[in-house]
């Protein structure tokens, strides 16, 4: 018994994302199937079809941001009932039995996690996992997220992604009030970073070396804009900030925004610049402030369930463009400019157009 | 008024050290002055003789782990009396009025430090400072250490740079029982951070390339010792430490390195490596793990204090191979080897045999 998919997907590295008809496994005891209604497009969407990161699964079908509706429970599933709103992020399984994994921290799992596309889960069939790019998805109830009812649906999307990325080393670092706050990078990550860090109680300062960004940034709640092409702007802020959220994926200068941070301050990288980080004066930008250069990585379960539940509170989403399946390569290709205020996500509504095409 | 001093200095960069004669500030009313008696060489003197860390100034006289006896006091001084034993180490001045000075952090001073050599004293006339390779010193007591009188003089030394440069972030993260921490480079500082971090609590693993280090790790108190080129051994410790403390001045492999720390762990740099840190793969090495990678400089003055009344408890002090002032050079190629365990001190008896020649 398997279930009937239609989704896009890449066949080939670099490929055009075309329709495409698969199964996934039939709802078992302890699984959820839901009906996605929309899906996040996630940088690593296009950097894994590329095969930036890893040599890929093919056919991939990519998403990791994707809220739908429960269309069918396993019958041992106990938080989940048809009807329900549901999502799932970035995983989709992990060993469940590790230290990390008891702790929910599945994404740290010691035996590796499995992602939700272009990964084989080892920990059921070894089959190759597919996205959100598709018309349904089955999970396991444990790596379902209950996805607020008061909230944009497409625009709690990105969510699962963008926002508990940002919403993680804020809560882990514990920045609120008192703090100051710089965000680096002001698309998917950055500006959910910017909304989390007022809703948090610190005052935000986006750094940016686009002064159109300013109106957008201070738009989002930013409290405060600098150009870090102004030398004056800049030196106002030199040894100033407790925290810079560094959001960026392109090779960029740390040794400066280091020098941004005031005593014991901690650059918090979640972007991937593909180059790494090279910290070139070691004295000076690390020791002489006792600062702190640190990585985190997505939420677990229950801390990606809490940011959806601090959403619902403070009523935050994301800021999107909803697009139809037949228009991802057009957002790919915005998306790589940065021309996107700030997540594209995906109606799948209007993959129906194809299945009758 | 001002005070004849007998030394050894560097007349320009790169220099032989000579003996050479020079003057320091009479002593004022919260000043101490100090017949020096030992001055541990570390290998930041031939840096800056080198001119490795920035343009220096010459005349200099190396040396900032200076031990020896109180010979004259100013009429204000609280702390001390004629007769005791002192000691100067790193930095022999700072603003005093900022907030990390308030806090005894003066190293972090935000008006900057001044160094107890290579330096001008900014706060006080202006005028160059000249280390301890010399037969006497003039502080503010405020940046006087007491020394205690239950170690071995000459091996307490070391401690005023190469001991309170690692007991700082040991104490700062918190090291202690139920860790694991590994130590990376078994030299003038790594010797200490073994002594410490057992003495803490923790469980201490050496880190070396070098199979002959096992015996001489274990003799300093390490718990286990891992050889970083055999991959059996390297395997069996991936990602179990808690911390690393870095004492690398050398180029070295931080992705390798940061791959042994388990989730949350923390990469202390308290070494200097020229061209500074590059981390490739940031995904893996920092995100995946939610490593930090920190740095650290010697503590401030209370902290110091601190240290060396916690040696004294401990009965810890640097193991030395003591020198004469006229052997400074042969001491110098033998650090650059690595050839000394593990710290050269100066017996500044020696100068005397240079004032009568």
């Amino acid at each position: 018994m398997s279930i009937q998919v239609l989704g896009y997907a890449a066949h080939q590295a670099n490929d055009t994302l075309k329709p495409w008809s698969f199964e996934r496994r039939d709802v078992g005891p302890h699984d959820v199937q839901i009906e996605i209604l929309y899906c996040g497009v996630c940088h690593s969407d296009l950097a894994q079809i590329n095969n930036e990161w890893f040599e890929g699964i093919f056919p991939m079908v990519p998403g990791h941001e994707i809220v739908g509706r429960v269309v069918d429970v396993g019958q041992h599933v106990k938080n989940f009932k048809v009807g329900d709103l549901a999502g799932v992020g970035t995983l989709i399984n992990s060993c469940r039995h590790c230290t990390n994994c008891h702790k929910s921290l599945e994404v740290y799992c010691e035996h590796g996690v499995v992602a939700t596309y272009n990964n084989l889960d080892k920990y059921q069939d070894n089959l190759p996992t597919y996205g959100g790019y598709s018309n349904t998805i089955v999970s396991n109830e444990q790596f379902t997220l209950h996805i607020p009812q008061n909230l944009n649906l497409a625009a709690t999307a990105p969510l699962l992604c963008a926002g508990i990325t940002t919403y993680s080393p804020l809560k882990h670092w514990k920045v609120g009030k008192g703090h100051k706050l710089a965000v680096l990078g002001l698309g998917g990550l950055g500006h959910m970073a910017v909304k989390f860090g007022v809703a948090l109680g610190a005052e935000v300062t986006v750094l940016s070396t686009s002064p159109s960004k300013e109106s957008d940034a201070k738009k989002l709640g930013a409290h405060n804009f600098i150009l870090t092409t102004n030398p004056e702007q800049v030196e106002k802020v030199k040894s100033s900030f407790d925290f810079i959220l560094d959001t960026v994926s392109a090779k960029h200068d740390f040794d400066f925004y280091l020098s941004l941070l005031k005593l014991d301050g901690i650059h918090i990288c979640v972007g991937i610049p593909p180059e790494g980080i090279h910290i070139k004066n070691v004295g000076l930008s690390l020791q002489l402030g006792r600062r702190s250069l640190v990585g985190s990585a997505v939420g677990g379960l229950l801390e990606t369930q809490e940011m959806l539940d601090f959403c619902s509170e403070h009523n935050i989403t994301a800021e999107i463009e909803l697009i139809n399946i037949q228009d991802i390569h057009d957002a790919f290709n915005r998306m790589e400019k940065s021309d996107v205020k700030y997540r594209f996500v995906i109606d799948m509504q209007s993959l129906k157009a194809t299945a009758t095409a």
